[in-house]
Order: C-alpha cells, then structure tokens, then sequence
C-alpha cells in the first residue's frame, strides 16, 4: 500500500520515518501548505515525495491527518469525492467533536485515531527515529467504520510496535485530558507564574530535574494547544475545577498548620505511582 | 580531613560516593538512628564505618547533615559541645528557618547548604554514583561563618564538581520555593486530581511523556515535602497565590471562548525556555 501524510511535524514526520523503516508503506508521499516546512521536509528526505493534495488523494492507499485539530475539521470537505477504497486516518488530540462532524459521505471511511506519544517539539526537524514504537494509539468509535478500513488502521499501528486501546471518543476525550490536557495547562501556568515573578532570572539559574520536568510541555506549541483546550473546553473546565480544589486543599492545610493531614494528602498522590 | 554524613538516604548516600570516589575524605564516617536503613547502607557499603553519634562527631572534621528539615533543628543541642575546629553542613532544602535557628555556640562553624539536586527516590538504595556533578549547591548568610568553615565547605563541593552560588537565606527561600517547593505541590495535587477520578486505572493506562514528567515528583517523601512546607510556608502561600491567579486566568479565557488572548498567554510560557 501506499501512504499519503498531511502535515510533517513531530507527529506526521515521525509517522513517515516509521512506516517507511518498517516497509509498511511501498511510497509515501507527503502534504503541506507551509513553504518553510516543504524545504525542511525535503532536506531531511522525510517522504518519497511532496505531491499537491489532489495528486496525493489519488495515488495513496491510506490517508493520515497529522495537523492541528481545528485544521482536521476544516479539511473534511476536501475528502467528500475521496475512493470508497480509501482509508483516513486523524491523529488528533481530540476525538469527539472530530468524530461529530465528520460528513456522513466519508463516516466509514475515517478512522480516528489519537497515539499517545509526542514531545514538546513541533515542526519537521522534530521527527524522530521511534517515537511511535512501544506507545499506546487510541482508537475511537470504530463501530461507525467499515471493517476494511478498521484492519488497515490496525495493520498500520501494529506495524510500527503500538499498542491498540479501543474506546468511545467521550471517554477518550476525558481520559486525554486528564493525562495530558490538563497537565500542558498547568506546565504553561507554572512557567508564567515564574516568568511573572520580578527576578526570573535569579530563580531560573536555580532549576534542577523537577522543574525542568514540570516546565518541559510549556514550551508546546500555543497555536495547535488553543485548538485542542477549544476542542475539549467542557473535559477542560471540569478537570481545571477538580485540579483548584486539590490544590485548595493543600493550601488550606498550609494555612492552617494541619500537617498531619497535608501528609496523608501527599501520601495519596504517591499511591498513584503503584499503578503508573 | 575525615567527612561523617549524619543520614545516608538520597542525598547523604550520594554525597558519601562522591567524597570516596573524589578522594575527598580519607574516611567516611556515617550515622543513621534507622535500623533498616543500617543494614541497607552496610550492604551497600557506602560508608567506611557506621558509627554513634559520640563517635562522629569526635572523628569528623566536617559533619554533614543531610537528614529532613526539621530533624536538622532538633538535632542542634548535639552539636553544643562541638571542636571549634570541626565544620558543620546541613543540606536542607529550606534556610531561613534553619539559619535563625543555629545557636549562637556554633552559628559560625554552621554552613548552610542546599544542593539543587535530586530524584524522588528516597533511602540508602537510591543513592546515586553522580548526583551531584554539575549541578548548583547554594550557599547561604556565609557572612556568620569564619572563614575556615566556609573554605572548608568550599573546597568539598566544589571538588564533587559542583557551581556554587551565593545568596542570603531569605532569597534562597523564595527561589527555591518557586524552583522546587511549588512545582512539588503542584505534582503533588495532579496526582490526586487523577487518583480523585472514578476511573484512575483508565486514565493512567494512556499515560505518555507528559504525564509521566509532570507527576514523578508527586513520588517524592511526605514525610521530607510536610517539614519543607512548614519552614517554608509563607513563601509557599503566596507562590501558590500566584499559581492559582495563573490556572485561574487560563480558565477564564476557556469559558469566555477568548482562544487568541490564551495563545498569547501561552506564547508567554513558552519565553520561560529561552532562558532555561
């Protein structure tokens, strides 16, 4: 088969270097709107070719959607005269209100996906050799797809060494944003709460592993992380509110001395490493 | 000169490998009032001799304390009848509280020292071979010190390899509260907003990088984190204070669908990592 791949960043580029490494794809052939990133992707020879995007509807087996969530939704007309044979594939962080407006026309079509790996990175030169391998995809709604296109999803992901979860794009939506919604909002806090402190600086030279850990997904990227937290605003909110009030409770336990408690409180949060 | 390291977990096990191995001390002398620990330090050979209390501090030129905030305090009537020629360290990760507290007898043999350095890993088995090579050791209210004492902590750190930063107490307080202190709370508190949830099993299996960064600390010591909120506990309310003005403001551009004011705000974030 051949695959087609829209948008060469972290996720797509990395994407084209696996399934070519494993000889999953016969070609692949690349998408992008951006000038820069065409130069980049051709010096780092991520694809066999950059084609336009009738060209590569055309002539590949397997479609996959490596772009910001906003751009996937905004895509969907180009694909309405898309071969019956043709599989989509998404790789958003988002799933449900994707799935919601796929057209009906290409519903069976698309598989939609979310792997759930990616560094702070973005762009063509932060595709990496194995970022897929070992890692978990998560495979939304699939009830909804025709079985031919389900089993190339698969073939695809257990190809490149991924784990395969299935579950509904509501859950999947919560679950996303708990594990790594949630987590970039508060990265992106903690390195404003520092950036407005007066001597940034002063505190800077001082960071050490834990802070390095806890500021790593700040550096993000604020345009395709506006989509996703639009996308999932409702998960957001909840998941913001639920967050306040643990650290609402730690501060009161502070204020009031209670340090016993403020203890057993820590000791809960360690239990979550017996699981992870 | 002969080093005694009163606890021999994370930080005092380290610091015992690193003095051996930099032939820093012709012995290394250790303490600890843990049976367990005892045995594992043995086993594992990271001191020369296991000694009382008595003992140590007669045989050490330098004695370092690397124990828990407050058991640094308690431990000061001990050192009373101290060599006038004998150097003590403490390792804490708070120095305000603990400088006050030194009494007058032994304020310029005492040196103040919190290495910016660490896992959340804790006990003799998480000692590690190269802690503390290039990372930063802050030294504080060195005016209080004779000389002798200081060159003495000086040379030690900066023979493990280490860049020594100089400031008062108080500032180290508030770097260190925003660089380490809070990013721990906040650790901490994503821990127990995912183990709050009703399905955290469900959650952490998706777990990825993001995650797995932004919770590691959330593993570290209750027992350790509950004295260094306590001493450090005005720092840290108002820290959290500005955090939550952050978070807050965050959510406030979710509900409100101002998505581009919230990219900007994340734009500013990602400026945190120019200078780091």
């Amino acid at each position: 088969m051949n695959i087609g791949i829209i948008g060469l960043g972290l996720m797509g580029g990395s994407l084209a270097k696996a399934v070519k490494r494993y000889g999953i794809s016969k070609k692949v052939y690349g998408f992008t709107n951006s000038e820069k990133n065409k130069k980049e992707i051709e010096e780092l020879g991520l694809v066999d070719e950059l084609v336009d995007l009738e060209t590569l509807k055309k002539v590949s087996d397997v479609i996959i959607l490596s772009i910001p969530v906003d751009a996937i939704i905004s895509m969907f007309p180009n694909f309405l005269d898309i071969d019956e044979k043709t599989t989509i594939i998404d790789m958003g962080s988002t799933k449900e209100y994707i799935v919601k407006n796929i057209p009906t026309k290409i519903r069976k079509n698309f598989v939609a996906a979310h792997p759930m790996t990616g560094t702070e990175r973005n762009g063509p030169k932060a595709a990496m050799d194995n970022l897929y391998e070992g890692k978990t995809v998560v495979l939304c709604d699939l009830e909804d797809n025709a079985n031919f296109h389900v089993n190339k999803a698969f073939k695809i992901f257990q190809e490149m060494g991924m784990r395969i979860v299935v579950m509904n794009s509501h859950e999947h939506d919560v679950n996303a944003c708990y594990i790594s919604h949630l987590p970039h909002l508060i990265s992106f806090s903690l390195a404003n709460t520092v950036m407005s402190h007066q001597n940034p600086k002063e505190i800077i030279a001082l960071a050490a592993g834990g802070f390095k850990d806890m500021s790593r997904i700040a550096k993000s990227s604020p345009r395709m992380w506006g989509d996703i937290f639009k996308q999932n605003r409702e998960n957001m909110l909840l998941s913001i509110k639920y967050f306040e009030d643990q650290m609402n409770e730690a501060k009161k336990m502070i204020e009031d001395e209670r340090y016993e408690e403020l203890e057993d409180w820590m000791k809960r949060a360690n239990s979550l490493h017996e699981i992870l």
